[in-house]
Order: structure tokens, then C-alpha cells, then sequence
């Protein structure tokens, strides 16, 4: 075990605690977007984040579990979906979001970093976990939701709404088929997103 | 212009017309599956399938539109969905074609091959034309007969099987979520496919 002030004591301007933590997750994304994944080292988020290479690997064992929290911190600011009282207000919602975070300035890191989880499995592994697990209890939120307003079955399953929308959106961005629009978010609202959560078994 | 006789004629064994062109694109593909697609050069693939590479650039201009092609060839063995009389069937049908092209010896050439079109606009156009303008006459076949016998509307959309399908299967493959094995197929006709196809707009 590596003593946390021996292992900073050498580093000039290090930070602290939930601070540090922030910085380098912070110095994880700005060299995913400059180097991408696979030629990201350990030496240079320590070096970028001003922080020791020993306390990176106290905090996160492996590179795949810190690129899954770092991206986590970008997106989990526009975690919350507003209920708005609708099934497709809800859905045109968290649609808007997912597309929100595809296209900002972090959605060239994700993609880099799918691509990188490909051939990855432990990264692809550990990026679910990570960083899709916080939406499960959204999407349960919003079908609870719904069911109550009479609008889905109680037995639907929250999991088909994350399988839909990062299947279809991450397909969009690795083919290049579209901009992530207004008019498409309708089209997968309307045309899959709707008829799949209401969909009544014969 | 290069006259095919002179690209031809220092190549020894080399082969002519559809032949030749079929050799090609064996050579292609083997080469994909060794060293995938951003280090295969045109000179490997003239070597591999013994032809100039004269020849190969008079038959495809560029790197992408040889390889759509090439994976085409792989392709269209399998392009063919039986009439099997019932929407289900027929879907079940193309689920299954889907996944044995995704999960075959070139399974990993096409996740090879996706990984370099998310960074080769050229390469993502060429292959949603060549390799999957074709499955859209399917489709549209498909739709017909299902509006025929009362269980699709004719308005729908025959592009959304292929918009759902590409999509639900590739992010699975990228993802690594799962096998694609026979509950996997039948949970995408029966809980996404199927309600897509059969919604009635309110």
C-alpha cells in the first residue's frame, strides 16, 4: 500500500481528496480527446493532473476503470430527466439529453473510446458498468411513471429504453448516417422508442 | 488509361474478368481478417491475389469502395430471406441471417471494418451503400407481402428493419452485452421488432 502523503509529497501544486479526484478525471478527458485511448499512459494523466502516478492506481486500479469514471463525471451532469407528466414528453427528454452528450465536446472522446472497448473487453466491460448503470434507475423512474398514467404495461422492462437509444445513436455516430436533430430525435420517439414501450402482447 | 494486357502481363498466375475480379476480393478479405484495414495496403492485396495494381485501382478507385465490395462478395451468399407466410417468420428469418453474417469467420473483419469507418467518412458512405443498398430490396419485399396479409400497415417503413437490426447488433457486438444466440433473436423480433412494425399511429 502506497502511503498517500509519501506518494504526494514530491508532486508541486497536487490537490486533495474529492478536488484531486476531479482533476483527474478532468486530465483523463482532455488526453482522450488529444491522444485518444489506446496511446493515453498512466504517466501522462499523473503528469496532466499534477498528480502521483501511485495515487491514480490507489484510487483506480486499471485504465479502464478510470476512463469509465471520468466519462461518468461528463455525463452524469445531465443525469436527471424531467418528469413531464407524458410518456413521450419523458421519452423526447432523455432523448434530447443522450443526443446532448453525443454531440458535445466529449461525444468525439466516446466514440474514440468504443472503439478502443471493440477490441477491449475488460474496457467494455467496465464503461457499462460504470458509466450506463446510473441511467437503470431513471429508466425504471420514468416507466413506473408511465404505468401509473395508465400509458405502459407495469411489466415493462426499463432495460429495452437504454438498448433502443444507445444502440441507435451510437450506430448513427460510428456510420455517419445523420446529425443527431431535432427530426430524428421525433423518428426514434415516435417510430421505435413509443411503439416498443406500449407495445401489448397478442 | 492502363491497358489491362501490359498491367497484366509481368504478374504471373494472374487471373481474368470475374475471375479475377472474385480473386480480389478473397484477397481482400483475407487480408482484412490479418491485418485489418488501416495498415492492409493496395500492394498486399495485388500480391495476395496476384493481379497489378493497375488492374486493382481500374476496378475500384480507392481503398473503401474495393473493400465494400469485397465484403459484398461475403455478404450476398446469405442475401436471400425466405417466404416463410408470416411477418414473424420472415423476421425471425432475417434476425437469424443477420446474426450468422455477424457471428461467421468474417464477423471480425466487419467489427475490424466499422472501427475504421468511425474515423474515415469515405469508408462509412461507401459501405452503407454497397453492402446494405442491397438488403433494402428485402425489405421492401418483406413489408409488402406482411401489408398484403392485414399485419403491417402499407405505409411502414420498410428502412426501420434495417435501421433496428444494424444497430441492435453492432452495439451488441461493440458492447460485448451477449451472444447473439437464439433467445438474443428472438427477444429483438418479438420485444423491438415486431411492435416497431405493426404500430399504429393514434
Amino acid at each position: 500500500m502506497v502511503d498517500i502523503d509519501v506518494a504526494e509529497k514530491d508532486v508541486p501544486g497536487s490537490r486533495r481528496g474529492a478536488g484531486r479526484r476531479t482533476a483527474i478525471c478532468q486530465a483523463t478527458c482532455e488526453l482522450l480527446a488529444k491522444v485518444g485511448y489506446d496511446r493515453m499512459t498512466m504517466d501522462a494523466i499523473a503528469t496532466q493532473a499534477k498528480a502521483s502516478k501511485a495515487t491514480i492506481y490507489r484510487m483506480w486500479p486499471d485504465k479502464p476503470q478510470l476512463v469509465a469514471e471520468a466519462l461518468k463525471c461528463q455525463f452524469s451532469e445531465n443525469s436527471d430527466v424531467p418528469n413531464t407528466g407524458s410518456l413521450r414528453g419523458d421519452l423526447m427528454a432523455l432523448m434530447t439529453l443522450a443526443c446532448e452528450a453525443a454531440t458535445s465536446e466529449i461525444g468525439e472522446i466516446i466514440v474514440g473510446v468504443m472503439t478502443a472497448a471493440a477490441h477491449d473487453p475488460r474496457l467494455a466491460e467496465t464503461l457499462s458498468q460504470t458509466v450506463f448503470a446510473d441511467k437503470a434507475k431513471m429508466h425504471v423512474d420514468l416507466v413506473r411513471r408511465a404505468a401509473e398514467r395508465g400509458e405502459v404495461h407495469p411489466d415493462t422492462d426499463p432495460a429495452l429504453i437504454h438498448e433502443v437509444i444507445h444502440s441507435l445513436i451510437s450506430g448513427r455516430m460510428t456510420w455517419m448516417l445523420g446529425p443527431l436533430d431535432d427530426a430524428y430525435i421525433r423518428h426514434v420517439v415516435d417510430d421505435i422508442l413509443i411503439p416498443v414501450m406500449t407495445y401489448r402482447k397478442p
